[in-house]
């Protein structure tokens, strides 16, 4: 069976285990934390999470992890099959990564756990942001998915990015980042109805306690 | 026939060239600067390079890019066909993107166009920068190649992310970022041997003094 590693307050983590309960697949989560230490590389070498095990050994980042569970395991699909709508999909995803994810991540510290980070940080990444936002509503169709009528590996994306990114925007910058995307709110709603995604947050929510005392820990 | 869309002096867009080169694959290349204009985004909505005009329209992200055409392109392959290898190859060259290029993107300024990178950032980054060259150390087989004896996807990455990681390690560092491996070292002296690889830095070194003109006027 499918062995997912990681912690049900990572948002990668949580995008895997949606792409895997959306699919059917059966799947153990093992309660795994990075480290820097020889354990915990050999299941990933970046120290990151999520990983996933499979007969052969370890698959690290998200985006790979995705595209070998669409390319090996049954249930709907959650990327086209016809290579240009693939890519459309698949860049979808990437740019919701790379636009909006990261540098919302960037301030995730000062948004969620107290800290503070550097305005010179904050700036760069909040121009980002702006872009990333603006650039997600020129491309975004949500009909009522963000790609078109199905749930794809950029919804995945979608859901546990753009939530967190709003939340850096509300608390971080004071500004509401989807307030010209009535659309996007929308669907986060949306997916609040979804069972999976309810159960992944209700996990979230019941790790929280120990991730913040980790974290605590770190400071 | 293919067009690939960007200059000759982006890394990501010498990524996608050297992949239609290697795999023999007849292309066009069009001058494209991406901006926030409407004629451009209609190329690139997140206003990136490169992009790549296919029949049914543009591809974004280089990653995204190099799958298609490894799906849809005669030539040498670079990815494996076996799912778990296929994702351990495009995990090494995310990784080798996110944890060593994008830190060292944030200090390019600095290190290649005499602006000043706010401490902040420039400590962020090298930080990062130092974990993502020990993940590649651990990682790398370097056999010769950075995922073993034939060149990869992975080798892509690797030669226009590390090569330029390395130059900022020693401008605005002041270290030696390859001091511990040599196989690195030597992977890159041996991608200089590579007619496509020189014709690349050919055309990059033509194309650099009108892209520096072009980075002066919007300081």
């Amino acid at each position: 069976m499918l062995k997912l590693y990681g912690f049900a307050v990572s948002n990668y983590y949580n995008m895997v285990k949606l792409a895997l309960l959306e699919k059917g697949v059966p799947f153990e989560e093992v309660p795994f934390f990075a480290a820097q230490t020889p354990e915990a590389l050999t299941v990933s070498p970046c120290a990151k999470v999520p990983a996933l095990e499979v007969e052969q050994g370890f698959i690290n980042e998200t985006n790979v992890i995705l595209e070998y569970i669409e390319q090996t395991q049954p249930g709907p699909k959650l990327l086209p099959t016809d290579p240009f709508e693939r890519a459309q999909v698949l860049a979808l995803a990437k740019e919701i990564e790379l636009y909006i994810e990261l540098p919302a991540r960037a301030c995730y510290a000062e948004a969620f756990f107290g800290m503070q980070v550097p305005d010179a940080i904050k700036s760069k990444a909040k121009a980002e942001l702006l872009q990333g936002i603006a650039s997600l509503g020129r491309q975004g169709k949500f009909a009522p998915y963000v790609a078109g009528e199905t749930l794809s590996v950029a919804d995945i994306y979608f859901l546990y990015s753009v939530s967190l990114a709003s939340a850096v925007g509300h608390k971080v910058f004071g500004m509401d980042l989807l307030a010209e995307l009535p659309a996007a709110k929308a669907l986060l709603e949306h997916f609040e109805k979804n069972p999976h995604v309810q159960r992944i947050a209700a996990d979230r929510e019941a790790a929280m306690p120990k991730f913040l005392a980790w974290i605590s820990s770190k400071k």
